[in-house]
């Protein structure tokens, strides 16, 4: 096995994805057995101008599909950014994964160059397809993926690290 | 440029700390304005049972350090667990950059099939060098450098993601 675009994009956010859901199923069955305003969670977030759990959810999964659509070449699936409960962020989340599985290594290895534009600060910013991958997903979506587990864990949910890297040997 | 173990690690971990080592200045600077006790953000945590910050940024430094020397089959440097302030704990980030930055590209080059063994659960668990990064170093990183950030934001730092992403063109 040699690393390449692909490994080190696709399966990856799936993985971590696939974590996260886990992680929004255990904050379902926590709501409700603390009989939870169904809102709260949802909402919750760390500061008053930091984004809410929502915004973190939504976010890991846009920046896992636009950086996935864009190395391959393919449309960025359009989500209306409509959910307000748990259940319809897993659903978010679920949505993700099986777009990113559309994807083949075909379509994402050998991008290293590929020139990408994308907003950074409001401005369009080329990029090629390696640095981008590198610099602004990856961290990006582990960004929003721990920071959705920071707040719930700030909010009491009995999750530990173990379930946001899931299982490392096998996938 | 190819993608490879390398530009994978070492590069986007010194980044990173890098983007660690403003924030723990401007935190530095934060509660010296504020006049917080200087054991305060070190200790702060999002939850009781959670790590506090000092531990977040020593195992933020660990992961990186740890995967550089068992990529590049070098010893990993001991560090001692002694850091009580903030600037304490920037001066270990520094260190582990100057760490990281002893490392060549040809030693961790190639390593995606090198027979890595570490702890899980308290286990002794073989990877190979690819996986043991993807699913273990980097997303273990991002972890504990994002709970940092999160943290210090908690605890009313004024500082957004373009300082924990950096700048993403440069390097």
């Amino acid at each position: 096995m040699t690393i390449s675009m692909y490994q080190v994009s696709i399966p990856r956010f799936v993985h971590m994805l696939n974590n996260l859901a886990v992680i929004l199923d255990r904050a379902q069955a926590y709501a409700e057995a603390k009989k939870i305003d169904a809102a709260t969670l949802p909402s919750a977030r760390l500061y008053p101008d930091m984004l809410p759990l929502t915004s973190q959810v939504r976010i890991a999964c846009d920046t896992a599909k636009r950086a996935a659509a864009l190395l391959a070449g393919v449309d960025n699936p359009v989500y209306e950014d409509n959910e307000t409960t748990l259940s319809e962020l897993k659903a978010r989340v679920e949505r993700t994964i099986g777009f990113l599985n559309t994807i083949r290594a075909a379509q994402v290895d050998g991008t290293e160059n590929r020139e990408i534009v994308v907003k950074v600060g409001g401005k369009d910013t080329p990029f090629k397809g390696m640095q981008f991958l590198l610099a602004r997903a990856i961290p990006n979506f582990y960004f929003h993926v721990t920071t959705a587990y920071d707040i719930l864990r700030h909010n009491g949910l009995d999750v530990g690290k173990k379930d946001f890297l899931g299982n490392t040997t096998a996938s």
